[in-house]
């Protein structure tokens, strides 16, 4: 195999999902990344940390080598390094083998190996299969058409969150465990999501009064962000489908997994060259 | 009665629901279910196993014979007795009554006896029912094209909980209660779904922020499964509606419960007719 | 005024909604229902009791004698008294009025004083003023389509409360404070719903395992009600929307608040009118 | 520039968004809002306060200063004067500085201050934008169809509050922690809502039957608001794209975001320009 061919051999079967090769290393790879994350999360229990530390540590440096031989392999065979480590998987790739050498060469920054746990963050890379590729575009377009809907409901939750905040901080005061406005729009917070620790309550009438408006408010506007999803993803996912056409008598409105024509009974595109089309006009 | 007709008789009746003595054991089987759970649920309350427990054991025991006396007659009776052996009701069957013979022969086993609330699993026979046929059916089928949207929230959620709960380990420490990262993951979790048992709770100020965030999304995140379901589901009904035609005017479009076609007043085929219809189609 | 046309004209005003005395009599009824509510309410707080516990039995006497009156009109001028004191509302009637000539005659029965409370259920008879009927009849249509698939729904929640509560049971025991399967399924039922008290939460690192999955699930089925309440409900807005149709150009599809027709400019008939049509048609 | 053109100039930056100055002006508007707030919340910290108060008061006397500022120029170039300040927005601007006048006035009504905190509502203009002004109107209209469906909805959760408020009352007594109705009746709202502060939780086995109950239906019916908004949003969403007309070929249908239509491929209307005949119509 000349050189350029192993190039681009490692450059399919490591970018790529395509070929067998391509998804084997995928799946290792994900094992892989699941595997350190086990590894360092047991290493942070004490119990665990003080029995098996050692076998753990050698693990780590293990999952680490192989990233990093990972790492290298992706800056070599990729048409532009310098586009891959720029990229934001490429410098969450470099976030997560960073910290162990750091840490090997400075003990005192071992408090920042915790860094290493944005290794999740490569477990994304999983989307890029082809069975989740359609999936999680139809949901991140529907986030993204969404996304001012969400920025207003955002803001009115801060408001009210301010306003309920500084009432409950007026009513209840710092006797009561209330010290501060920003305590007390964390109380709103905790209550207005319905999350409800209980380690701050009313104590007073008034104040459980309040205390449940905020509790129905919240409960009742959660109706708004779900709505909001709901309306764009039934709408992007009514357009996809639209999409899909026979390239025999050209009618669309077939089903994401349908194979063949629901007309004509023509086979349809495959599905992942349906999503290249896809993309491309988006 | 020959044999052959009883067999078959026993067959109809212990495993359809189209004859009135098959709606009418299915109807007993349940009440039986419901009140043998009812049984091993007050045997484990201390004040009542005190008192009661010999009257209780000995319900127990007529339940666990009428539930073998009910195998055996289903592997009887069944034409593929190895089949439904197999089947995931046949193994579900097995398991209810099981552990009251061992505990019987090992009165060591006695804290396996729990596994006797499987038993609670063979409810589901009810969605055997014609009624509940259909809507069961299109809930299910929801999910399962939901399925791979569903596994995308699902490693999402995953990775906020995990980069949440580092953030919160590096932030609180062991001084105020997170320990270790498993432990910090478990309060992300808590606070994520918005359960919020209290148990757990950030003592400072920059901790208390991580966790309004962490609320936050959690709290609007919980849209997005909710507006893949709806969105599905919504679908789901109308492609089931279109399916039922009249076999009079051919045409679609009818209402899942009606029962004659809304243009020429011609009977519709009976529901159950119709789902099995549809079911061959999938 | 004859006998016969005033037991006519009091009919319209406490029954009907479409005089102007019918309407300010339902108006001035759910003053009197809220107002006498809130001194039920105020009598159960000791220190307000104790200050004004006669001002307040007063008023609550006072209450009492106008909603006799109120049930011996609705008596008098119903077309079929016994239909009416067979009725839902006629029961909620009745009990609202009871107890407190029962607390009367036998001093010791003040404790069931609390019955009277189900006065709440009267506000329901809102529901009957035009403006909400219509809504309440969508609302109430769409609980009902769905109502196979909501108990679905419950069955399938129980069996999962009934099984996480036993395996809880069993890794967290009673030297955790799960004494018994029944408190072991309220905490279930605690955590499933994401309400999460706190009173009872896992200790041990297997617990706290299945007390995530037990509020992931939770966090996530909430999508299912949601998905079929959502579902059914915009089918039947839709349904409802065609149903209004222009008696000049007989076309449909009109906004259910519109008032005159948008292809011709036609009158549409009035909201009250089109209501009774639809129920006569269902 | 004359006097005239003057007022004219700072109208269209003070008051529009359509040029470069009025979205600078709101932009800068927003951070001052936004600081201000960060400010007044700070002075509430004991810690913070003992230490910065007197720089975080100079601070907060300047953004009093800017709000008055503006407040005056708003009176100045508005064309008529009377009608801003008896506006929503009129009344918010003058309270977010009069607090801050009276308690230099009268120290004593320094706990008046919280008011200023009212302040967060004005960052409800930054809606005016353009960018935001289509999304906002849509989930506005959206509330406002569903007006109906979310009182009738409010109205059955405060009957069933009641209910299941004086339920755990009667079952559970003051030697629980539930010493009157109103404190019940909180429970039950912090039950229902999923909220589950724990300060109050039932003791006795019936008790927490009812609660179970409880925590089951405010867990269920959360379904019904959501169901309701994203039913009227989607339609709302629906109508709104079927506004947006082509000047060109007259085809309706396009993507709120569209600028080209699709069909014939001439320019649509800009978006600010079809929100006003948009509006017009409503």
């Amino acid at each position: 195999m000349s050189r350029r061919s192993l190039k681009h051999y490692l450059y399919v079967t490591i970018f790529g999902t395509h070929t067998r090769a391509g998804r084997l290393f995928d799946i290792l790879l994900i094992i892989a990344i699941l595997s350190s994350l086990l590894v360092l999360t047991l290493e942070s229990v004490p119990s665990i940390a003080s029995e098996w530390g050692k076998q753990l540590r050698a693990l780590e440096y293990t999952f680490t080598c192989l990233f990093t031989l990972e790492y290298l392999l992706r800056l070599y065979c990729s048409p532009k390094p310098s586009a891959y480590a720029k990229s934001f998987y490429g410098v969450v790739d470099l976030l997560a083998i960073l910290p162990t050498y750091l840490a090997f060469l400075f003990p005192a920054a071992s408090s920042m190996s915790v860094i290493r746990l944005l290794r999740v963050m490569r477990i994304f890379r999983i989307l890029k299969l082809v069975r989740y590729l359609q999936d999680s575009n139809i949901l991140l377009r529907s986030l993204l058409m969404a996304r001012r809907k969400i920025f207003i409901f955002f803001s009115t939750v801060a408001i009210l969150v301010t306003i309920f905040g500084s009432l409950i901080f007026i009513i209840e005061g710092p006797e009561n465990g209330f010290t501060s406005i920003p305590k007390s729009i964390y109380w709103a917070i905790v209550t207005i999501t319905t999350v409800g620790y209980g380690d701050l309550v009313p104590q007073t009438h008034l104040g459980k009064a309040i205390a449940s408006i905020t509790m129905l408010l919240g409960y009742s506007i959660l109706a708004v962000p779900t709505g909001i999803i709901t309306a764009e993803l039934s709408q992007e996912m009514r357009t996809h489908k639209t999409l899909v056409k026979c390239p025999n008598c050209s009618k669309s409105g077939h089903e994401s997994d349908a194979i063949h024509c629901k007309y004509c009974g023509g086979e349809l595109a495959e599905p992942n060259q349906r999503v290249v089309v896809n993309e491309g006009k988006n």
